[in-house]
């Protein structure tokens, strides 16, 4: 099984968060326009029916927008980003193996973004996809 | 911190799947009417900001109202109920401690059917909510 | 047939737009928690099923979340608000008779809102239901 | 100002129902892979921002869409489909002049297809984007 990481290390975020330590996802910042989220998916992620849960699914999808969005402020991907709403289809059924989340902006201003992702076996076969409403976080806010 | 677990554990599923075991949600099947599912939120869900990951909302989201879908068919809350599309609001930012999701049954037929969920803090203050669209899966299917 | 406008002439706003004009409907600000938008359907507003064309079913429940946005600006219902995005869920089929969409606050700021809406028959069963992200349009802009 | 109608008539649907009647889209089946809505948008069918009215961009959207579905039955582009759920992003501000809206299945099954929408100005410029969830309707309900 080939992995779909770039050799760059540096592009990668990995164990950044709780959330990321558990199910265990790696960020992507290779490509500005593209924020990805790959997961080498096991059964940890499965559900009943032996399919990716689909809230495991979503977790790909809101990290390569959100990541998308990041990437519009700078090169570290980690610029904040609030997910303000999502809607998503679930279009195939989901296998172990590895996936990757690919963010893509479709349109937006200052402050609200329009970001569509796509959930993807590494075959190429859709599992999933997105259209969402992410917010800029002022900096100020955070000082 | 009050748990907002019903006393008969008979009703409760805890570590079913892979994705329960992982995340380590309950599900809830004491009312009929209304999945829920409660999670004891701790660094584990949180995002980069400190606040609750939007894919572990919807995680709870989603099993809410697929198990508020397989309650209709019989009271095991574990007939299979596939996810089509869902659309998810972030109200409200998540902090640790408990949470819940309780699913509602909104409209559809035989097949489809439409289920709104809300996750609330145990103080009932919203975090974010859903509305999707459910499939059931024939019995025959499964066989 | 009973008409469920509110006697309060000075409450409704018929006529003012293109759009309004053209499919007929008569926005409602009796209720400042809940903007309403009222349409007699007749064969205008039916699709080639005989029923109720989403299209109209959208532009109801749009014009009563906006509305209700408005509302919470001032009572003349008519401050400009934007949507952002919408999602609309088609529950029932709808037919010929009034017809009455209200909107409902679910969450939000300064800027976004978060906005349900209801499209039901006279006799209060559901024709559709959608949620909404809405934009305070600053007055700064509009001078 | 060009018109973006294709020069076979036969391709098009014109006048059909009640509210293509009153509003005055018209739907194009020229190509069998992309269901086609073009509106020559007036004074009729705008705002009181003056831009278009989100009701009108969604009846575009949402007779595109279903046309797409129709024509995975027959050429005839009238197969009867229902739309489930449809979320609609408003990503431009649409003005007077020709509009085409154009659709694309990017998933589903027998009975259910997702497809999306997108909406534009003649100049390509992007007006919304919709994705849905669509029904087919078997020939036996409708004998």
């Amino acid at each position: 099984m080939n992995s779909p990481l770039p050799e760059e290390e540096a592009c990668l975020i990995r164990d950044e968060t709780g959330t990321q330590k558990l199910v265990g996802y790696i960020v992507d910042v290779s490509d500005p326009a593209h924020g990805r989220c790959h997961l080498l998916v096991d059964e940890r992620h499965l559900n009943r029916h032996g399919a990716l849960h689909g809230g495991i699914a979503v977790t790909l999808l809101d990290n390569a927008s959100g990541t998308t969005g990041s990437l519009t402020v700078d090169a570290s991907g980690k610029a904040p980003f609030l997910t303000v709403s999502m809607n998503t289809q679930f279009v195939g059924s989901g296998r172990a193996g590895w996936m990757t989340a690919t963010g893509s902006i479709t349109g937006g201003g200052r402050s609200l973004v329009f970001i569509d992702a796509e959930l993807r076996h590494e075959d190429g076969t859709l599992v999933a996809k997105s259209t969402g409403v992410f917010k800029r976080v002022p900096q100020e806010k955070l000082a």
